[in-house]
């Protein structure tokens, strides 16, 4: 028997947070550059761009294929350090995006289910969260607590299950091709926002079903997505 | 009586500098993220990185546009030299894209003719074309030397005539959709390369008949393009 609860019911929205919430991913992009610098190994930023919003040691993973390096776990974590590092160093710069906050007062005032799912860790999640004055009793998940990060949908569907709905009846909100890919794999629809640097077309194909500028574009259409206010 | 001369003749490359031949983008959109900041203008990072490109008054002028104010030249010229200061500040992490030295040096030992035409100043651009050893005689049109910047034609169409060939049997390549507008205003070919951060549909839909990663994917690829080595 099919179990096709969740699919009608009130919407619930799956926030992604760097360069989704916040306007982080420049600085995000740029302190991985200055990580690998510091170990001496150099890769094109275009290319940490488009691996941002991966976990940082897939990330590094991926990022060393790239480059054909291969290099140890103690490395791997040591250039892991030196990112968190540098990126605190400039979190003084860095800002929510235009609309986050009134959307995410949106959903609360009107008692949709919301999350945050990111592929940073808490130490570097924390001081953005705290930008974002996120309520009390708000699940937030971040890499330290799921075996997989994105594009694995683990870090969505530990969310989902934080605030008790079906992950395929919800919504995921992000700004990379790896959250759009994640939802897809976790059966959610995805929407797309341009404000981490992406391409409206390359959201599209990685499976975004809308896309908008930033957080305030989507809270202009909140009433087209299921999210009725 | 129609004039084909130029267009079954040798190639002629004209190429932009920031994100196409050095590695320089991200530390632009910074400096100017900085320079608004320093005016007490808000701005989201991605709206610099995809007006990137354009000459610096434009920018401003677009981005002003953007957030409904409206500004004196005084002022504008005050975040341009904002803007230069914090760039030359980070001069020193910049480097050359990954085969930019090895495709130049080899469209010069073909005796290709080939130039680089910038939306920049030079002063912002003197330090990198130092990096990448532009020979003597290569014509590097600036800014500086031209009435409108891209996406208008006049920096492709007057590094054209520094080398003496028609424009509209010329290749332009860069990195943002401003370079491939411009090439099409300027009627010559435009090829676009991923390495200023934008997304292949974007390029291609501002007109790139090729998109390669950087600068060492065009090299590897110089024989399709008319570039006989």
């Amino acid at each position: 028997m099919s179990d096709n609860r969740g699919m009608t019911e009130q919407a619930a929205f799956l926030f992604d947070l760097d360069g989704t919430l916040i306007d982080s991913v420049y600085q995000h992009v740029l302190a991985w550059k200055e990580a690998l610098d510091g170990e001496g190994i150099p890769l094109s930023i275009w290319r940490i761009h488009r691996r941002i919003g991966m976990s940082g040691g897939l990330l590094i993973n991926i990022l060393l294929r790239d480059t054909g390096l291969d290099l140890e776990p103690a490395r791997i974590e040591r250039i892991a350090r030196r990112h968190s590092a540098a990126y605190l160093r400039r979190v003084g710069e860095i800002r929510p995006l235009p609309g986050a906050r009134e959307l995410l007062r949106a959903l609360t005032d009107a008692g949709i289910p919301w999350a945050i799912a990111t592929s940073g860790r808490m130490e570097t999640a924390q001081p953005t969260l705290d930008m974002l004055a996120v309520p009390e009793g708000v699940p937030v998940v971040t890499r330290d607590e799921v075996r997989h990060a994105k594009p694995d949908p683990d870090l969505f569907v530990t969310a989902a299950q934080r605030l008790g709905v079906d992950v395929r009846g919800a919504t995921v909100v992000g700004d990379s091709v790896w959250d759009m890919l994640a939802a897809q794999r976790a059966r959610s629809l995805g929407i797309g926002l341009l404000s981490g640097g992406y391409g409206t077309e390359e959201l599209e194909r990685a499976g975004a079903y809308r896309v908008f500028d930033d957080p305030q574009g989507m809270l202009d259409h909140l009433e087209e997505l299921g999210g009725r206010l």
